[in-house]
């Protein structure tokens, strides 16, 4: 690891958490213990759930979390903050604690994927690092996801850090992206840090750089033997770059008994030319070459050029990966679920909204997700009170909390606490899994979904339930305030 | 400069510019000179024009470029690079030359914002760095200038931190978007580093914090008298929240003999509740209390709810700007445009396309804008060889490159060369202007756009032509490629 253990980002904040840090201080409510949960409201392109992703990085994060003097010289400049709040937070740390759902977990809308306790101004702090990390990475694993599950088997690269948002997004995305299920990257960096797979061979430039088409193609095989992958399209694929990459595989690695190598396309119609291509290739005995495609890929292209008989062994999927293209905002909020008042006893709280989907789910929760014990599939995710705790040994009847009167009976299942504790008391006591585990694990977990759930374009909706305890509480706290 | 000046970020390339690059070394390719663009396609979300942003991380990026022993280790392992090119990398340091358009600059569709002249190596292992800087940051400062203009001066802030693709996103996300035009971010750290202004004041959770809405807003009023910017939408806007800030400032305030003071909304229909409100903050008295919002903004809905006769002063917008979500990438490219023989000849090389609008404008050129003398106004962008010189005191016939018979006669005009020298021999050459006058210069230069290239959909198209010597030998280059 290089550059990221290094990197302080505590003054990544938005602004307001220090104004309303500092008023927290001078009300008294500095030691205040609060619970806040993220969630997101709605799954990106329409989908029927979410990658979890981000969370080793919140915890880099977490681990670091100090004020530099130099930032304590900043914030000083900006004249607005006691020297009192100053010195608090000089000395600052994170003391509170931290559940989460392991990465490459599949999530769902309004289902908590984190929940942070910790004294108010701490809490109040990590609110914009923690969403951007959760937001970015998930958005990625989560479009990643459904190009992997669109590829049906076929390699997957990540090829989009030129049109990256950043640095982050690039070395980031790319270790997202694999979460959700690529196979590597063309971002060498994401491999020296992460271990992501770095692959690539050629540019245009690379051709364009010799005096002709074959020359360059001889070179490359010359250099590269065994991982000769030729870009055909520098000036026309058909009439020239196919038939000069025969050459150059028969002149150069046939006489070496290689059979294994292969071409790329990056424009045209990816379906026409690679038929024919594979048919030049077959006829010329090069029946091992692979064909590889790149070119605003995504889903839904995937999807229909290999309906129309595309033949294509591997995806280099860039800008509308890196990107997210079609939907590029993973919502993920940060929302006041819960206080505890002197006594330690826990203060449900709701925020309501003129938009009624901005209303949230109050109080402190556990998430179970239920597993039928015949299948192994996933039937139904259940929050409740903290204090609660489902026998998973007896039936369990469920309901709609939109429209309570669905209800459904549960039976034969597994019941299996999503979140699991990452700090406590400040301290860490999660042991990362590695990034080949938690891309494993995203597989197995996405596996457990029926495919009605996996669909691309209106999938069956998930059901996220509340156990009656919780929904009372909701609903008495919503009438309420409603009436305020 | 805190976070930034300490990244290396050599790593940060695609794999295949090392593949390359050992190709070069190998095929003693390695001293040759050769010419890359940087060059866009299509301006985001139709517009049309682009503003050019990210050239200051360049400059640190190229000023930084070395391979750690660590990089040299890690690429050892990948078993496929050779002992002397490794110690070539041990060794490597820019030597090239470099022209850009400065910042803030207007730029537009298939003219060179950038232009790398090195040896092969160097020059193509800056492609990817050189791309995301150029890519991300052109992106984010576009949108926020079509953002600006449709908030037709009122006060505009980049809210989106928490929704960016990762934390460079964040922070330089907010430094493009002040280029672009807005007047500050919410992003702490973007202060810190850059000088953009941080500003912000409450979250819900403020208000949810103390026993009663009313509470919170005295509680945040006498903290901050000076800055009173009350979010009033935790429970009922109008019913409650407009009510108790009016009460708060009645009984905070106004005995402090302040006037001025603020009010936020986050949620329901930005138009009437903000008439609404300020219909109700005028009769009790407090004209001068300033209404901001935020809640998903972009152009678009910016200029229709003002059509609509929004009451609003701040605009706060978050992930539309942030992500660019209309149109979330910025499609520059870095290709080949030319190579140096032996005898220092400069020699024009093309990319040719089944996709048309991916062929290259090959050559070393030159990019002028001509502005009018009498109107200050830009009329057309003209590239030409690198050779020629654009006289200014004499009329000049200019054409459509594609469309040949579409000519017109420009006279009374100053030819303005755009590519500014940024490093020369390997040693930076420019004196990178502050934030503060990279943001006025962009104000000022998109005010010489005519209004007609300014249109938020269908703009005219702006006139990007070639000299006519250009123009032959691009022709001549594609019949000589189209038949081989």
């Amino acid at each position: 690891m290089k550059v990221y253990d290094k990197l302080n980002m505590t003054m990544l904040c938005d602004f307001y958490e220090l104004t309303m840090g500092q008023g927290y201080f001078e009300n008294g409510y500095q030691d205040r213990i609060t619970y806040f949960d993220v969630f997101f409201r709605q799954c990106p392109d329409g989908g029927g759930f979410a990658i979890a992703a981000g969370l080793e990085q919140i915890i880099q994060y977490v681990q670091e979390l100090h004020f530099d003097p130099e930032d304590i010289e900043y914030l000083r400049s900006r004249n607005m903050f006691s020297e009192g709040f100053l010195n608090y937070l000089a000395n600052f740390k994170f003391s509170g604690d931290i559940w989460a759902v392991p990465e490459g977990t599949p999530v769902f809308p309004r289902e908590p994927i984190i929940t942070v306790r910790a004294p108010a101004i701490e809490a109040q702090l990590v609110e914009t690092f923690l969403l951007l990390c959760i937001n970015h990475q998930s958005l990625i694993a989560t479009k990643a996801n459904r190009v992997v599950r669109a590829a049906e088997g076929r390699t997957v690269l990540e090829f989009g850090s030129r049109r990256a948002q950043g640095a982050d997004a690039a070395i980031l995305g790319a270790r997202a992206a694999y979460i959700g299920g690529c196979n590597g990257t063309a971002c060498t960096i994401s491999d020296q840090l992460f271990g992501v797979y770095a692959g690539g061979t050629m540019a245009h430039a690379w051709v364009q750089m010799f005096d002709t088409e074959l020359d360059a193609f001889k070179a490359y095989c010359e250099m590269y033997p065994n991982n000769a992958v030729l870009l055909v399209d520098t000036y026309n694929t058909l009439k020239s770059g196919v038939p000069n990459a025969i050459r150059a595989f028969n002149e150069v690695l046939k006489p070496l008994g290689i059979t294994k190598c292969g071409i790329r396309l990056d424009s045209g119609d990816l379906a026409y030319l690679t038929q024919k291509a594979r048919q030049m290739l077959d006829e010329a005995g090069w029946t091992e070459c692979k064909i590889s495609v790149s070119n605003s890929l995504d889903e839904y292209i995937i999807r229909d050029i290999l309906r129309q008989g595309a033949q294509i062994d591997m995806f280099g999927v860039g800008e509308r990966l890196i990107t997210a293209k079609s939907e590029p905002v993973f919502g993920g909020v940060y929302k006041l679920v819960a206080v505890e008042d002197a006594d330690g006893t826990v203060v449900p709280k709701i925020k309501i909204s003129e938009n009624v989907g901005k209303i949230t789910t109050p109080h402190f929760k556990k998430l179970y997700r239920f597993f039928g014990n015949d299948t192994g599939k996933a039937i139904a995710d259940y929050l409740c009170v903290h204090d609660e705790t489902v026998d998973d040994s007896h039936d369990l009847e469920i309901f709609d909390p939109d429209a309570t009167w669905k209800r459904k009976t549960v039976y034969n299942f597994t019941a299996k606490e999503m979140l699991v504790p990452i700090f406590r008391h400040g301290e860490l006591v999660y042991q990362c899994p590695t990034l080949e585990e938690i891309r494993a694990y995203c597989q197995e977990q996405v596996d457990t979904l029926w495919d009605e759930v996996k669909r691309f374009d209106n999938p069956q909706t998930y059901y996220v339930d509340l156990s009656q305890k919780l929904w009372d509480i909701k609903y008495n706290l919503l009438k309420e305030n409603s009436n305020s």
